[in-house]
């Protein structure tokens, strides 16, 4: 007999069970002593003949039966004998079912799905949960996973019409019928699909969690360098590797959101890669890896309300025209503040999980109850030297450990895009150096990526920025020659942006001794070009810090914001805006970012307003000239 | 013998019809007396054997031929006798063709496309209209139909070349051949397709015209509340639902445009709604309500050159690309107005027939002439308090009724959007209440929508739309938590720009004792951000006329534009437009909207003179307590 | 005996070359006397049973053997004797095949991709490149042409996995196997791919390399009018209409990338029309043109560093995703200066060629070593005034002479459309007028050209824009219409743009007698509408030449740039903006463009001393009636 719901049942619900037979079931599928459903196919003097399948016929005996009955009729028979010539005696008939537990037992061996390709031809049966409904001109395609594959059982009811309504996305189901091939692959052909309920239903759910579970298991690389900071991030990873893996396996699209600067595509693209490669894995479908991945760099510095409405859109559309679940969202080097958390909410009301690999300050107390999985070194007392490359690179490795070689560049990278002093640096460097990339060769990297991502436009560009962080490049050559190109334009830019600007720079000496510079970027800088106003403010800053040495205050003024960015002075940005919102009326003051690094917002009639106050304050900031402004968020 | 064109022409013109028989055709298929088209096959002594089809045969006698004639040679025969034994027997041959209307003869029923589910493997004819014809890298695929249903009829020439190239599109035809089934619906191989020409297509036409005239009829619910307004729209809004189900049926794709606001979207979702399911219903192909179907939100308050020429760019390409139709253009909420003409006429080259149901005050001379249907209250001597989402609720029930249910509340919705005081309005609310939403609620779900679609950014959204507006919603906690998050969100950011925007509105009391309060909302607003400045201005004007009463006009005034609203003024602002563009020379002045609510463009370098003559008009208007800023155009 | 390599192979290799027999391979496709592959599959006391295919088995006698075998070895034999029973006689046996080559030898007959049509059911061979490598779901998918078409080969290695992981895109192969017809197209099932190496990839590659230059040589019509300078121009055409015919042999896709405005699209309008035309004929597949030539307006005058990042994105992933090669780009109007050459080297790392025609001054130096082909009357001591439009449609006439009945007025509309002053002009004229088109009906098209791709906002457009050329459209009213209501349509707008602008234009005397008119373009014109500020600094600058006569110029100033044109005197835009480079610090100056007809960039708050700087310029001009603006770029 074949693996049935009421096969596996525990022996004492055995009375309460009876078996509804697949069309397809023979002698096997049955045991002595069971229940089961007969449907009347012919009436007789003596007796009505029934049917318990295409296969199985017999008599009921008059004796057995009280009142009459007509073909198509159903009972509920106690199969007692089955005799050598296969004819079936039956016992203890009744048309009541309403305490019995119904249960369907398919014909066909019961199999799991990565058994399926060896099967072409064969009658079986598979149980799992439905993850994709989809209905084509012909019949409905419903997509089960068992947690050790996923495949399409095609099931016609009447061309473009969907097949068993009453079955959902998310039910647990057994389906029964043929093997075929199609396209190549195995197909069932359904003969029969049914919603599992009860113990059955739980029985199956946990044979696939429990495949599930240990297939989504990360792999446990040693890190590429040794790093003490890591342990304590190190289970947080793991989380999220097992999440990501999981999804892969349930059939769930993952969505990454990611800042779009070195740091974050550093950071992303590893994780893209490990991806796709274990979606290939996973799914037979070669398109597979492009419809369950999406990276969306964002523009902002954390999640807009424009960007989570379009996602959501798109979410949305997909789930109802690919029947799709709705996708994982994965926040990367972003989505730590409190200004995501209007994002959040508005994906709260969807089956979205968020999780998050970042390192800006985060705000776990809002950020904290709207996220699954939240990995920030500031969590465990580290800080933002350790940049989400540095961590991605290290997460990607336990999605897929075979793309270990490709990375060890990679993490140095990310850590001079973001100018972390992190400890792990030299090691870092060492590392890439070992790769064959000299730290040269590294800051090239860096600018080439900027550079591209900006004329990217927050497109995803994934094949450009491959080859510009030399991540699955097949041409070295390639590699080299566009990095050459990318970056020497990138600093000729910076270059002639600066040189425009410098006779425009005023500069002041504060009552505390800073020197300040203010650059008027909206009508002393090109406009709608490379650099952007943030890197311009960046790069005219870091230039006054080598010619005037500590304490150097820098300030990119538009009209509607301000870019600040401070060395050797204890500027706290966040506070500024949180006081200025406080102190000034109606000047619409938002923003923040990190201490000494970050932007202001504010309506253009406020700007001369803004700026005195902000100088007010800045003059009466002690200096420190431990804070160093690392760490640049690009926000204009 | 089935139904042929030869059969059904008028016994008048029996002479001069001569009958070209399909491959197929058996004696069933003609008629004694009838003349044929023979096909030499054969030349004996006695004369030539000849083939009428190829079931088909006869000898003509050398006594009724004269010439010579070789294999292949084509002959006219009158067919004078069927034998018993199935031999022909024929008269009058001749070669001259030339004052004869030659007429193919199917064979096989002559079937109506909804009986070909029940077909397969039979020959039979189908006759109806080209409403699509698609090359593949096989056969030619021209879809045909006749009123019941559309069928594809596959036609093999050679691989990737068109086949029947003389056959367009919008011919009528009668195509032979057997049915197939393909993707598991009915594909009819084709063996003949023939172009119906003078009374055969008259008839043919006559028929379908019939059919889809009958299958076109709209239902005709009873309206969801008592609304003698009502009455008079009702015939011009089934005569817009008839069109919208006549374009359905016949294949041809509808493109809405609508205003983006509440109003807009309480119009244009339920008829989407109504307008998919019964696409789903005609059409087999489960992507056609995606590809027959697609709704525009508009940006402007009319038609834009820029979205004329966008529509018109895609509806040619889809034309060109998947053979099909150009579209239907609905307009909804939205079309009346002379600033709508210019992108009308730009249509008007092209066969795409335009349609409109408004509410907002029309130029029934200037778009009158380019509209197929112009349903506005201000037509019936009512106006806009008739909303545009009031109509189009009744015209998706005309459409498609079974989907009244879900659509009780969306009135009331649509009224509390646009500040309707119809008399309608308290009916509708207590229809609302019916359903189960209370006041609040449905003003929360103004403010969901109103926000939703801002950050949709004129992408149409429908699944989020259809969230928040609770129409098609399968989980109302989802829909409650939505509308609580968004119109929270909706609200806070007003207080906040109000917050902000209060210290820099500039107050004035006019001459006429109105009064005036400005904003610039350039400069004391945020920017890029919701609320925008017309709904900025328009919440500012609100709490105006709640702190002072009437009577209060408010200016939102921009770089190059102003948005007006007044309460309790005898303003008439597409008047003042007039004068200005007369009164100031290079201003270049535009714009218009309501008598108390719109917005007037200029160049920036007027922006002072325009202003200032602005109020001088203000100050001389009077005051009229009944002139009500209800009505609410959103236009920056 | 069938074509193969080792027949073809020079008799003084024959000795190193071992056959490798494909399994269907029979006793024709062996000779006497050659070296073939055997595997053993019987042991038997007096010998070995070898295979040489599935069809060629005989016996080598163990006096020939050393060493023992077991099933599935490998040995090297002679075949020197094939009896008349088909037996086989073998010498010479060995296991060491180290120092031959081993070839594969197909079994079926050699052909031609263009013969494949006619051999459904036959097992044959063919030879060529790989042009496309496509994974499915089941079955790999590789383009093969070899000069007379491409043919899809479909080679199943498990579903959903690579075949043949070796065989790369370029490759050149020998495929073998049954032909089928898959979409009623012919398919090569794959038995054998084989990747050709050495003489017999020689071979095979100058088979093809013949039949493709064979098939690209470009038609010779006369052209269009008796024109001497295009005599200098014809060879370049010519090779690039070979280059352009070469791509679509190979397969590779085609980018246009044009200069949005009159004589851009007349240029490349026509080329579009031929290519299509032509990669229809060459491809089977209906979706060719389409994948396989893309058409991209540029906004710039120049290549910008964006639009080539997203072109070189779109192409990485066309690559991928369909395995398709980089594509050729084609310059069209545009693609000649030194702007151009940042965008040409990032692209300089792929193996994408770059060909441009273009008429504006070019820089040869900058331009040429990145260039595979460059046209520009300028080279060849002609200028501008042939524009590119006459070029182009040469050029599509070499491509598909079939086309030139549609094209005889387009040349006088991109003339016309540049001003062209050309001798030719009348010339084009008056076939414009043989062909139906009068002066002012050409005048008008060019107004309707521009006005439809302003609001085209750089989509390409091209039925919208074929309608309004008559270019291919197949409705004489239509175009008629159209162009009617776009043109009155521009004209008006223009109109009411200078009606309100030329109250604040500021007129000047020069020193040098010249007019100098000044328009504040941003504050004294409509905004983001048609006439941009180029046009409507031309437009305007028109009516000064007209009102007041020679010497004038015209400047449209913007926030961030100035617009310039001039008629009598004698500019030089280019020389003036390297000056203001070196006098103005930190005005961010650049730009650039004709003598007379340019713009100038600069930061915004250098504004007022940029434009003193270039009027000091002007007042020192000297004057010269021959420098006229008769070509605008119009740049903003």
């Amino acid at each position: 007999m074949t693996t049935s719901a009421a096969g596996d049942a525990d022996p004492d619900s055995f009375e309460r069970v009876v078996n509804d037979l697949a069309p397809g079931c023979t002698v096997d599928d049955t045991e002595e002593g069971g229940l089961y459903v007969a449907t009347v196919n012919g009436v007789v003097k003596y007796g009505v003949f029934v049917d318990l399948s295409e296969q199985l016929s017999g008599l009921v005996h008059e004796s057995k039966l009280d009142g009459t009955y007509e073909i198509g009729d159903e009972m509920l028979v106690r199969l007692v004998e089955i005799r050598e010539n296969g004819d079936l005696g039956f016992e203890d008939v009744t048309t009541e079912f309403d305490d019995l537990d119904r249960v369907d037992v398919a014909h066909g061996d019961g199999v799991t799905i990565d058994e399926l390709a060896d099967r072409t031809g064969d009658a079986v049966h598979v149980e799992g949960d439905i993850v994709q409904i989809k209905q084509t001109a012909g019949p409905t395609i419903f997509s089960v996973r068992d947690g050790t594959g996923v495949v399409p059982c095609a099931a016609f009811e009447e061309a473009g019409v969907r097949a068993y309504p009453a079955i959902e996305l998310g039910d647990t189901v057994r389906a029964t019928g043929g093997i075929e091939t199609h396209d190549d692959a195995p197909q069932l052909e359904v003969d029969k699909l049914v919603r599992l309920r009860g113990e059955a239903k739980t029985e199956v759910r946990e044979r696939i969690d429990a495949a599930i579970a240990a297939n989504a298991e990360p792999a446990d690389p040693d890190p590429l360098i040794e790093w003490p900071a890591f342990d304590s991030l190190r289970e947080g990873l793991t989380a999220v590797a097992r999440r990501l893996r999981t999804a892969v396996l349930e059939g769930r699209p993952i969505r990454v959101r990611h800042h779009a600067d070195g740091d974050g595509m550093c950071a992303a693209i590893p994780v893209q890669l490990a991806l796709e490669n274990y979606i290939a894995e996973v799914h037979a479908d070669p398109d597979a890896p492009r419809h369950l991945f999406k990276r969306l760099p964002s523009k902002a510095p954390f999640y807009e309300m424009e960007d989570v409405t379009r996602d959501l859109n798109f979410a949305l559309e997909d789930a109802e025209r690919h029947g799709q679940r709705l996708p994982l969202l994965f926040m990367v080097d972003n989505g730590s503040t409190e200004e995501d958390t209007p994002a959040y909410r508005a994906l709260a009301q969807y089956d979205i999980p968020i999780i998050a690999v970042d390192h800006h300050h985060p705000d776990p107390d809002a950020v904290g109850p709207l996220l699954d999985e939240h990995v920030n070194p500031y969590l465990h007392g580290e800080d933002y030297r350790i940049t989400t490359g540095m961590m991605c690179v290290e997460l990607a490795r336990m999605i897929d450990p075979s793309i270990t070689d490709d990375l060890r560049h990679v993490p140095a990278v990310a850590g001079l895009a973001d100018r972390s002093k992190a400890h792990a640096m030299d090691d870092y460097l060492a590392l890439a150096a070992d790769a064959g990339y000299d730290e040269t060769e590294l800051e090239d990297i860096v600018e080439a990526l900027d550079y591209a991502a900006h004329w990217l436009r927050y497109q995803s560009g994934p094949n450009l920025i491959s080859d510009a962080l030399d991540l699955d490049c097949d041409d070295a050559e390639r590699h080299a020659e566009l990095v050459e190109f990318l970056s020497s334009r990138a600093r000729r830019d910076v270059e002639r942006q600066l040189d425009d600007a410098e006779p425009h720079v005023e500069h002041e000496r504060l009552d505390n001794d800073a020197h300040l510079y203010r650059l008027d970027v909206e009508n002393h800088a090109r406009r709608f070009t490379y650099p952007a106003p943030g890197k311009t403010t960046g790069e005219l800053h870091d230039r006054k810090v080598t010619e005037t040495g500590d304490p150097v205050i820098t300030i990119g003024v538009g009209p509607d914001f301000a870019v600040l960015r401070s060395d050797g002075v204890r500027l706290d940005i966040p506070n500024m805006v949180t006081e200025l919102q406080d102190e000034l009326e109606g000047a619409g003051v938002s923003g923040g970012g990190h201490l000494v690094v970050g932007s202001i917002k504010f309506v253009p009639g406020a700007r001369e307003r803004v700026l005195d106050a902000l100088v007010e304050k800045m003059e009466a900031a002690e200096l420190d000239a431990e804070l160093r402004s690392t760490l640049l968020r690009d926000d204009n």
